[in-house]
């Protein structure tokens, strides 16, 4: 089976990072196509940034169906487009966010969110209530690391892991002492590299979307569920698209 | 004031009814302008074209800085790109979806919206959780009406009003008969010149979102109120964005 | 237009600041007829209150509905009587913890209330939840300010404003920094004269009730939207009320 | 014990047969003191009609305190005044709509409500917000029955029980069809004397307030619960009210 | 009537104490039967202890069918078992922790609960979902006592009453002081003979559910109103269970 | 990797077909342990049926432990015991009806539940709020069909399928056309076998818990996440159980 994991922002070392997860997940016989789109913003820290990344998103999404790709991960903790890119897509499309949440809420009653800078919080707060996970969803906390400063936090930063790394961990551990959580959620693609090291300082199980997102799009696919493509997630209807947009146009099917 | 009210679709014809619409209500001393993007979907009938929208959406706000608007008005009743708008505007931005159910819900215990195709409801019920109006909202009735048949119903389509308009009145009294509802949301900007005369044969108050965008903006920049700009909707952060997209990076201000 | 603002306490005092504020912000042509019921308790600190000065409101509401009044403002933060108002007007009436939060939801995604003493934070509690706004309302804060010692703490009260105005410039900023809230809805129709300076030392866009209700009032009426007269806000049933209340009898129409 | 138990409106024949009812139900040693407000509407049949019943209630449990009476029903399916009144009350204060729910809710896990007009539903809809009582609750069902024609329908009206009987036990079997309900809880005072013969006739559980709240009260005394004055339900604060409401200043204590 | 006070942990000790708090509040007339299985766990403080306990909870109501008790009361404080030992009775089965905020939510606006330990807090949260009180519940808290250290913590611990009843009113204080609550729920059947301590010693009213439990179940026997067998509480449909589980089956009826 | 999947009733054709279900589904690799307990109810329809049934589960959940298990599958559509298992469980313990909901609501934006009896839709309906699925879930519908009727459904019932299969067809159309839905999760471990067919007969996407939940699981233990032992579901305290219930004592750890 073939995944494509799109990351939204235009970070070609983020989107290796987030690749490299996915793999290192990934079932024998899966392949992971980890892509990010030619144009849009370097990162995503708010509403806007995440506006303008939809459209690569949905784009990849497009282009996945052309190339036989059973299913798509989305890989920023916003979901961005998503229900958009379900309307394009055969196979099952899966934001990190919300896998991390529903894998939460399978091993704890409670969870809190880890995540970058403060100004995103509302972001996930959103998410949280959409998907249902206000009651199993304790509290997101902001650390006000700018996404791209998670670059070269990985194992590279060495013994101790660096400040960027060291913040991640207090946080979690703040969550751990004050928000009565079994386990916490990073709130980043970025931090998809962290995952098992802060687990090992933190003690709570800690999930990353990434990871979690591909092993339920495999699942599903396995299940032989695609989107449904009755209702709202129906095919977008076939009509003209103008200008610059044009090429996004759906196709009459 | 200036007042930019923005057709997220790029047909011109709607643009131009809804301008006509916003300029009917807006107060002495008010400039509208209405306007489309140049490039995208000629109606919006689904969560991709919404989603492909929102870039045009950005765009007219942006430029509308430039110009001096004191406010916006996003005209399409799944009010896409709103807080993404908001983060790149000074003044307010307001969704018509948005003002129409705050407005009903000023004047009644419970409304119900009739909009365009069924596939469309669950955006509007998206946006009715995401507003409070779960309780205020009895239901969604969608007349499978595509957007662009709305075109010529108006007015000019004579004593009657032709078929579309005697769908959405049939709709709108089964409503007024099946919901328990004391007001009436018309969940289309493509119905802003449909308002009176509905009314007049359904005898509930019918509220068109335009108008009540308009003049929910007038009074916000009355009030000295913009978007505020402490939090996640403070102006995006100035970033790196490449491709065909670099032109959408906010600036550093 | 004329719009009727109605002071639920019977403090002149208070209604004379009220009706400065509402005539502040009133479009030109707007006539705000201020007053106070000649009945009922000097300020509104707790449920029974508020009860007891809903029957000078609801006499206020028909007196208007004789004098031509196009709509009304109930302001007090509590919204006495507000659906039993709406019965008995032809315009719409609308109270100012409604506007107000209708308002900071427009400019933010999270706002808080500063009020006046704690045992009335429930009321605006209760109110948050009737109206939908328990996403947006991020916490509601008390002061412990009883209502009548806001008299004389406007412009009159000199530099630095005195203590009362200290106090409530002082919770206004740990909301700021303790709730991650955009916007501040102040909770008291005394604190109309206030919401300026309080804005200035605050630097958080802050809301007043009485203007943000008398502009949504006005566009109402503007749309050509009164109360619904279908359903539970339909005009009373025309029947006897005995002993001292018999002259709030509705009458048959 | 000494319970007082307040039809809030003025009709004496539906305060006896609500007298009647709770005496019925009452333990023995309790004394039940059946009233109604010298002044107000006689019967109450939506928003306005209630709000102005208030004040009555509020007299009648102010008097009560001096009449040393140890708790309150508040005889009215809108619960009118009642936070207010626990403001007054050192023993609690019990509504029959909040007893008769939360009665349904302990011997079923599904209740309709029938009740008397259907521009009424929507107030009991809030209550059932406000207690909490949104899964429990399934319908709330209008019957367009007056209040007032409910006099007269008890044993007097013979076998079969005459057309207002028959139109309630018509809804109630509806109920018991089509809402998967365990329960029905009949929503108005006027009906306390037909539950046990609706019953007969229905098969399900039956539940009026009146007997609902009685037993309540009766077991919160018996508990040595009293109104909490912490918080909001403590003691209004002392101050003055003018003019013809004088007499409801609250005094200090 | 024979009301059976259901004691789900087999600590005689603790049903000793459980049946006092009963007959205590018990109406003359009411015959008290206070009992806990043969089997189980000595303490319930877990969701896998309360499990476990449901057998033994619905054995003791099977057997006071036979033995013609009226209505049940399950003391402990995560009501297991409470939608199946309906199924079994006939008379009404009330939960302690329902009964107890059920009460709170009649005296006050807002209650806080004080319970055990810390990794049963979810239990009540769970609960207080469950029961619509999640507006009138203010927080729920641990204070990690464990339920067997309650032993020997009544009048017999003498003045000042030992550390565990210390902790306890430790507690509540806290809650007094930090929840805006009016009232406190203990939240543990072990402590029903602490409550008139603590409450002397907090102020606030305090509410144990044993004794809430005993006069609802009262309150609904003499309502008339049993468990409805309509619906999903109906007697479980008669079939074979095998095993050690045989004589659990449900009789055909 | 061993999942332990458990039919909580003693029906062993039933766990046969549910273990068929399983295997059909697992990855290579996966080896599925499928049993059902030696003692309870033959089917489960309603709350007793369940609460007694989860003694077994638990029992089968301590023996996987001794097993080496690495996660388990709770095969009844009521999720019985869930929390509890958890808590005995070092690995992920998922139930069916999380499983399909979870997986329903990211191939769809709304679903319907076809289940057997209609006592027990309440059973569904109460795990559609508890897994935040009440926005996703449109519906749940009761066909009536006894959980032991599905025995004999499966492809051997030949062509057409016999009225069984015909008739959870019927629901499901049903559902297809009033609900506005889709997808649909059929309500039943005892459905396993008829959810391909079911599928090729309706339409739409159709989900099986079974199946569901095994990927699930799968997923779970190959991102290194077992129960969060941190909480509420860490290992019961160690401590007595008496009587017949002894075995079932926690040890410590």
């Amino acid at each position: 089976m073939r995944i494509k994991v799109i990351n939204p922002n235009t970070t070609a070392g983020m989107t290796a990072k987030i690749g490299e997860a996915a793999r290192a997940i990934a079932a024998p016989g899966t392949e992971i196509v980890a892509v990010n789109p030619a144009a849009g913003p370097v990162s995503i820290e708010g509403h806007y940034d995440e506006a303008v990344s939809v459209l690569g998103v949905l784009e990849e999404v497009r282009k996945g169906e052309a190339e036989g790709c059973d299913g798509y991960v989305i890989a920023c903790f916003g979901d961005p487009g998503l229900l958009a890119a379900r309307e394009v897509a055969t196979g099952p499309v899966v934001g990190i966010a919300e896998a991390a949440m529903h894998a939460a809420s399978f091993i704890s009653t409670g969870f809190s969110i880890v995540t970058t800078l403060t100004r995103t919080c509302v972001i996930a707060e959103h998410l949280v209530e959409r998907y249902g996970m206000h009651r199993a969803c304790r509290k997101v906390r902001g650390t006000d690391i700018p996404v791209l400063d998670l670059e070269g936090t990985g194992e590279e930063a060495g013994e101790g892991g660096g400040p960027v790394f060291r913040a991640i961990v207090a946080e979690c551990r703040r969550a751990a002492a004050e928000d009565r959580c079994g386990a916490i959620v990073l709130g980043c693609a970025g931090m998809a590299d962290l995952v098992a090291r802060v687990q090992r300082e933190v003690g709570l199980p800690v999930i990353d979307g990434v990871a979690a997102a591909v092993v339920q799009v495999e699942g599903l696919v396995r299940l032989g569920l695609g989107t449904s493509k009755h209702g709202d997630l129906a095919w977008p209807l076939p009509k003209t698209y103008v200008g610059d947009l044009a090429r996004f146009a759906p196709a009459a099917r």
